[in-house]
Formats: C-alpha cells, sequence, structure tokens
C-alpha cells in the first residue's frame, strides 16, 4: 500500500470544514500530522475545539492541534457564521468536559521540520495564520510540497458580497501574500465549489453507514448547513461542501478541471476580497492551478467510496 | 410613417461610434438633433473633426456638433487609442480644409428645452461629457425621455484591463454618476457588444451599396480596426461594433434580453472601471435595464436592413 | 487712478464668502465682471440669491450671475452648513420677491474672451465650478492673469474633518485639478484665514458706518457666523473671516508671508479632503504661492481703510 | 537598590535602535529579558546580528534573541536603508564566526508568562513583528505592564515621505493594529525625536570614556549616521537618536511633554504611514500619551549620567 500523504490541514471548522476534516481522517490514503485552527467561520476557540472533537472521534488524539489567529491584522469588524456553521459543528457540541491539549505555534515549524518535502499544506480558512507562518518561517515554508486553498471566485458570484468569497474577503492582504508566496498552488473557488454539493439522500445513505465513525452526527451537522443554503439558493438540491472538494483534490485531481493563472485578490474598500485573473486572450497564464470546472459524478463516487466504507 | 426618434448623441468617434452614427443618420426612424463630442477613443478635437465630416457627408451640416470635455477631473494619466480607431476614422481623415461651426456647451440646455421628453440621449463614449451635463443642468436633465450608454463588463473580462470596460474605466466617478441619476437608463456593456460582430463579407457587401452615403470609406475603416482585433483576440471572425449596438437598442430593442439591476462602478485603483451588479440568488433587482445576452441573427437583419438600402 | 482689477468671483456665500464680495464690491479698486455661484456652504439656488442680492445693494444688477455646479461627480452626500451660514446670508435672506437675471454657463467662456489676460479669476467656495470650467473651456482658462484659491490646511487641523479644510474635502478631485493646471495660483490655507478674524468691536463700527451700503445688515451677519466660531472655538476673540482674506491678497499682497510648493489633495477615503506639500528641507519648491503666515494687523488695516470709507 | 525594570525590546537595529539597546544593557535600573528582531532599517538577519553582537558585548549571552519577521503581510516592496544604518551596525560588522543562539517566536509567550505585569514591552522597528504577537497571542499581550513605541510624526514632516514616519510607513496596518489594541501606550513621534540629537563633542566624549564597553565603536557608528542627517538636513548640529528617547521616557519620562489622544495611521496609498489624531479645540482626548515636546536638556543630562559612567 502507498505511502499515506502527510497533510497539515489549516481550518475554522465550520461545518465545510469539519467534513473535509472527516473525510481526511477516514480516508487511510491521507495522514493528518496537524490542524492548526484560526477564527473566520466561527470563533478560534471553537474552531479548536471542534478539531479536537473530531481528532478524538477517530482516536486520534496524538495529532497536534495549534492555534493559530483570532482575528486579522485588518481592523474591520470580524464578522462570524453562526447562522451558517453554529456553535459547534452546526447545532453538535463537543462535549463541555472534553480535554485536549493545545500546542505553541512554532510547532508548525517543528512539522515542516519533521517531514519536508512530503508534507502538503491545506487551507480551508481565511488566510491569516498560514501568511503568519510564511512570515515567521519564510525558509521552511518554501520545504513544502505543495499548498491547497478553497479561495476566491472568479468571474462568478461572491458568498459574503456581490464579488467576494468568504476566505479571500476575510483578510485579503493574507490571501494575497500566500497567492504570491506559495508555491506548487492549487486553489479551489466557487467557481467549482458552489456545485460540489452534497445532497440529503447521500448524507443519509452515510448516517446509516456502521463503519463510518462520524455517521451519528452527519444528519444533524448536515440539515443546519442546508437549512441556510435553501434560503439563500431557493431550490438548491443540496449543499456545497466547499472545503471538502479542497482536500479531495489532492488524491484524485482529475473532479475538476483546472486553468494556469496569477490570481489576486482586491483590497480596497469597494471589492474587497474579489479575486480575480486575466483571462484575456492573449494574457499571460501563470503559476497557479486554478479548479474551474467541476465534474460531479466523480466527486460524488470518490466522496461515497471515502464515507460510505463497506 | 412614424416620427422620427431624437437623438442627441454622445460619443468620442473612433470608429465604432462612428459606425453607430452613420447607421443612425441613414436610417429614418432617426433623428440625429446635436452631437456632443468628448475624448476618448480619440481626442476631443479628433472626435468633433470626425462627427463633423461624418454629418457633411449626410448633408445635416444643421445639426449642431458641440465639444465637450477634453480630458476627466481625475488626473490619471489619459489614453488615447490610434492603434485601434487611427488618427482620424481610422484611416479616413476629415478634408484638412473642411470648414463646420461648433456650439457651446449651452446647446445642450437648449436642446432640452427645445425637444423634451420627446429627446433620447445617447452616450458611446467616456462618461465625463454627460456627467458635467448633469452637473450644470439637472432639472434639464429629468426632462429627457431616456438613456442608452455603452459601457461596462459584468462577471466578464475587460478590454482596456483584466477587468474594466474602457468607457467606465476611462472616468469612473462620472460613470457611477449616470448609473444614479439617469433614468430610464439601458446599458450594453461588453456581454453583448463583443458578440456585435461585423464580418469582413458584410462589410464588402455594403461597401458596394449605391445608395449608401458612406459607402467608399467602409472597407478601409472596418480593415483598420479588425487589424487590431485579429491581434488581441485570435481567431475572431469579424470585429465588435459595440457603440453600434447600442444605438440600435433604441429602435429594435429585442436584439438582445436584459436584466434589471443597480449598477455600480469600481472606482478605486485595483479594479478601476470594473462594473458590477448583485446576482445573488436574493439580492434586490434595480432600476437599470442592461443587456446581457445578444440575439446575433437579429444584430445582423437589422443592420444589413438599414446599411443596405435598396 | 489705476484701472481697476477685473475679477470674476466664484464662490457659494455663505457668509464670509458674502464678507469677500462685499469687500470686493465696495473697493473701487476692484471690479467684479461676473459671479460664478455653486453648491457648499449653502445649496446652489441660495448662494445664487445672495449673490444676486448683494449685487442689487451695490446697484450692479448689470454684473452676470451664473450659476455652476449643484454637487460634485463624486457620490458621497453633499453637506451643507446651515448651522454657520444660515438660511440666507446668515439670518438676512434676501428679499422673496426679488428679481434677477442668471446667465448660462458659457458665459464665463464670453467673459474671459472680453477681459483676457487682465481678468483675475477668485474661487472661494469647492471646487468643482471652476474644474468644470476647465474641463468645457482649457483654451481659454489659460488666458487669465492669476488665480486666487481659498482652500486647504497645510500641517494644521482641519475645519470638517481632523485633517481636512471644507473646500478642498468638498471635492478634492476637482481641488487637485486646479492646483494642477492653474497657473499662477495662490492659494489661502486655514493656516493663514484661521488667524483673518473679525472682532465685535470692528464689526460694530462698520455696522455704525453710514457711507458703507452693507452696514445695516454686517452685525446679524457676523453674530450669526461667530455664534458658531465661540462653540467650536471656545475662547476665540472673533470670527475668521477666510474668503475674505483671500480677495484681499490680490490688492495688498504682503498681508501674509508667502511659501512656494506643489501642493496635493488626498482624495482616498479616511484623509479625504487633506492638502499636503513636501516641507522636508531637501524637497523641492514648486509653482503655487502659499499663504502661510498672516500679519494680523496688515489684515485689520487694509479692512477697515475699505469697510469704513471716510 | 530598585528591581530593574524588565524590558522586552522589538527593534531593527539599526543604528538608532542599537543606541538604544545600549544604552539600555549598560543602565542598571534596566533589565533586557529578550530582543526580539526584525525586517526595518535593516533585514531581519542582519538586526538578529546586531543585536546579539551588543548582547555579547554587555556578555549577556543568555538573553533570548528572538527572530519575528522578516517582511511585512502588504505586498509592497520593502526598502531597507544601508545608507542609513549600514550593513552591520553602520560600519561595525559583528564577527564573522560570531555563535549565537536563536530562540522560537513562542518565546515571547514564554517571557510574557514569567514576568506578567512586570514586563515592559518596547517597539523601535516596523509594526509587523509586535503585531503578529497580538495576533497570537491575544490573552497573553494583555497582562503585559506597559508598551513604549517609536513611530508616528503628527502634524509634522514625515521622514520617508512628506507624510510619513518610517516604523509607521513600514507596516500602516500592523501599527494601527497596535494604536488601538495596546493598553498603557506611550508613543514618541517625530516630533520628539527629530529634536533628540547626539552631537559629536557628546559622542566623542563618550569614546573615551573607559567604563562604557561600547566606547569603541561609539564613534564610526556615529559619524556614518550623522553623514546622512548632513545630507538631508542641511546644518542640523547632530544626529536624531530616535529609538534612544523612546527607551529613556520608561525611566525619565518628565524628558518630554505629553498629550493623550487616539491616534491613527493613513492605510491609503498616497498619505501611506502618515499618523494623525483629532486636535481641534472641541475634540475628544484619547488613551494613548503621545510625547509631543522635547526637554533637550534633560535628555543630555540623561543620557550622559548612563554613557558617561564614573
Amino acid at each position: 500500500m502507498a505511502i499515506a500523504k502527510k497533510i497539515l490541514f489549516f481550518g475554522d471548522p465550520g461545518i465545510d470544514d469539519s467534513l473535509a476534516l472527516m473525510y481526511s481522517l477516514i480516508d487511510p490514503t491521507f495522514e493528518i500530522v496537524g490542524v492548526v485552527t484560526s477564527y473566520g467561520n466561527v470563533t478560534k476557540d471553537q474552531a479548536t475545539a471542534n478539531a479536537a472533537y473530531l481528532l478524538q472521534l477517530a482516536g486520534k488524539t496524538n495529532v497536534p492541534v495549534i492555534p493559530g489567529a483570532a482575528q486579522p491584522v485588518q481592523q474591520d469588524e470580524v464578522m462570524f457564521y453562526p447562522e451558517i456553521h453554529g456553535e459547534g459543528i452546526g447545532p453538535i457540541r463537543p462535549p463541555t468536559n472534553m480535554q485536549y491539549q493545545i500546542y505553541p505555534f512554532d510547532t508548525i515549524r517543528l512539522i515542516i521540520e519533521q517531514y519536508g518535502n512530503e508534507l502538503i499544506i491545506v487551507d480551508t480558512g481565511r488566510s491569516t495564520t498560514l501568511a503568519t507562518a510564511f512570515i515567521l518561517y519564510p525558509d521552511h515554508m518554501r520545504m513544502v510540497n505543495a499548498y491547497y486553498i478553497m479561495g476566491g471566485a472568479f468571474f462568478f458570484p461572491g458568498n459574503v458580497t456581490a464579488l467576494a468569497e468568504a476566505n479571500f474577503f476575510g483578510d485579503p492582504t493574507s490571501s494575497n501574500f500566500i497567492l504570491k508566496y506559495a508555491h506548487n498552488l492549487t486553489i479551489t473557488p466557487l467557481n467549482v465549489t458552489q456545485y460540489a454539493i452534497l445532497t440529503p439522500d447521500l448524507v443519509d445513505a452515510i448516517s446509516h453507514n456502521k463503519k463510518n465513525i462520524y455517521a451519528f452526527m452527519l444528519t444533524p451537522v448536515f440539515e443546519y448547513y442546508y437549512e441556510f443554503y435553501k434560503e439563500q439558493y431557493p431550490g438548491i438540491p443540496g449543499a456545497p461542501i466547499h472545503d471538502l472538494l479542497t482536500v479531495m483534490l489532492i488524491k484524485t485531481p482529475d473532479i475538476v478541471d483546472y486553468i494556469y493563472y496569477d490570481a489576486k485578490v482586491i483590497e480596497d474598500v469597494e471589492a474587497k476580497g474579489m479575486s480575480y485573473i486575466d483571462i484575456r486572450p492573449t494574457s499571460q497564464t501563470g503559476k497557479t492551478k486554478i479548479a474551474i470546472h467541476l465534474h460531479y459524478d466523480k466527486f460524488i463516487e470518490e466522496f461515497s467510496k471515502v464515507m460510505l466504507p463497506e
């Protein structure tokens, strides 16, 4: 059997981050070697507890949980989204007496020293914490094998403003920093993740699967999240699990089609957080692999394979 | 026969503006009652001479030519585009000894007083001059029947930057002003005008038409413009005549499909000139009629009917 | 006797503009050849009525009153200041049945053609209207002899924000345009005008002067304005008559000391309207004559000479 | 004898930072408990070596040196100033074979845990690293006793631009963050530090003092720095040692006079890095203690007392 891919997971779980984490923890082709938590969908403290809880359910209490940023440096007020992500993982709250250890920020550096070029960094949250790692440990970050980031919307409506996707809106300065400095970078913008829809039927099937350690919580977590999407996108047949798709591409890159451009994020007030590329016919292509079209059948097939173990 | 529609034409001819003017001057259902000229595709002086020349060829020397703005108020350097529009009308220069009268800016006010609610204002150029008319004569501008503006690109690549269309990029502050204050406003963004393509075959046919007063100049003017597009959009089967489509909608509105939103233009540095609307599923619709899809066959049919008189 | 200086006066009277106008109309060394009125301290309509009223009191109904801009092109909400300037000239309202003629905007062009290099333009209001004249008549504006502008505050607290003076704050884009394009330009920032203080004693003296045609209104107008300043600048011994100083420099330039720099105005949100120059020891001097220090005795002496005719 | 004040020193030495460090290391009323180094006057690596060298000369190799940020998150190009600060400490380079240990970033957290409310944080460099500490350890930063920051220029010319002082210009977003979140904060802007001038005579006296461990390097270091100031401020009688004054205020606060306001830094392009307060007569005072006037005699007296030990 092939060696599992080592993943250092940055995120702000949050429901779709949690589904991405569950999928990664169940799939034996992945090995999560650390989870770095931040403000974003929820507060840093809640994201940290949620991550610790998912690790405990998977029996992986040895995986370090590393708290990162509690807010961006910019002084715009930080917005959290309890109406989408709840105050636990949706309606599911980690046990109040749960014990877990947190690790100092320098653990990121030690993990990179340990795994070096085998390590893949995934970021499904706001960009602040990952950018901070770049600012403090630039030489180490260059040793990492690859980066996978959920973020952006290219010539595509945003989800927090008319123009901006939530991750890149939360700290566009940090997002721009990562888009510039992260090598071997793949991003999954709303252009694909908006269509990575999980339907109630599939969730129901998973929730009845005896071997899936998260089966018991999947229906309430999904329903909470789907409620929001039904209001915002009337008629939508399920809920887009943005962060999940991002992780899946590490293993099954052909779920989507890609284009290669140098992406940027607007930092100015009015279009804050809008990502863009220059796709005029004679413009230059660039370094970043941008997922641009989703093959839905492949997405469902891969997800089912992992989440419906036989 | 129906009364001709009274048009006060603002523009910066420029090749596509010139084709729009030719079409309007030939079609008996239009009556051009004034041409207001500005900096833009070309300098104000050249735009003025070009407009006067087209009027003279049509025998309409009684139509006032009114010079407007020579530059925007913003101090970004003004860019002209001789590589697209030439230093005359493409390669065709008005006779050097051409005599023509120019009218003071207040003529706009007098024209509105004369025609009132019968008057339609078309603007195919940068927004500075039209905004100046609003600033000086706000009460008069409210008397006008309708406004038709070429400008913008909504979730669509720009033509002067990755994000911005040339008219709204030239003076985004003035464009925003018009988008806010002009009532009964229809805009034709690149989303439709980029597909309003004139092919060499049709141009050739027109250039052999004996009754078309502009037949003699059409081939060289078109070829000059098409050269640019062949370079910028390799494989394009002809050249998009943006401003022409804008005028045609006055007469034949069903050439395109529309959506109704409140459009805005970004004034900040990086996304300068980008237009946008909020099209998220639960967002509000708005007051401006935005052409969003072109029916190409109808476009060609209407254009041919006017430009190939029998 | 020397030929009177021809003044084309742009302003938004407003109390201090009105005092500047009164002074200019009384002093035989000035000849006001036109008054262009705009939004600013008060609405355009009120400014126009106020100007017409002051001209009528002076028996100069032949001087054209030319309405300019009713608002800037930028879409920030326009603020008026009735608490400072009242809804007439302070508490004095022009007669409701007052008849007066207004002239079209092109009159500016005709006035310049008539007086050419003899003409001095003064602008005591927001910069929109003067910039519009530059945009429409650039060649004419180059024929004018000199420009005098009230505006700015250099390393000095603002009066509408912590950093910005009201005239340059109202339309910083237009102010920048004028600072760049107006030749032979003198500006009077708050650095001097804040100290050009008229005291109750002097006002009282003028109000008892039999030969001053405005004597009857001076006390109520001044008191209205002084009330505001007493609240905002506790302990201030009188009220600064900003616009008056600007006009006085035409005749008696040595009331102030000057420095020469290229001044700019910030257009961005946070420091909007702040003017600045580079005064670091090795920086370049520039083209604009900036009044930087007021000789108060000379100011009072000159003002008294005109306003207390014997 | 009183207990020495515990200082965690953030800086980018740099000549004036080095003089501040020397002064702090010599004065027995201070105990430096850590030095956090960053990009700024010089690169992070050079700043780190310089700090380690000064500690070694003082025999304090047990004081942790903690490298911080190598650049800000914003993507403006980072500027270093070798023409002012040299490529060592001015012309003095740490020995090439110098051995020293560096400590991980989390050491900041541990130092705060050890000293708590006894700890004073001084920042004489760009604000990136200190803001990063706030982002990662917000609860710890609230335990610190006080903050002293060199930065800003209030209604006073800048030193890197016409309006901006170098520290706040380098990362205005982080500076704003600190100005908002740091409690018990004193800042020393150019308004005072520009006058904290060290003269050649005094430097000469120190360089002949047998008991000052840095005596051997003081003349060349000072001369290097003074050369720059002589060019930029012709006639200046010595060189302003900005960062030194900042540290001195901890011990002898009455060297300067203070005002209390909430200070902000402009982040927008044109006035980037400019700091300001609202000092209009009726504005609110605020939380930050801003040094606004220097008593030069006291400054020289205090500096001489420490640097000329008997």
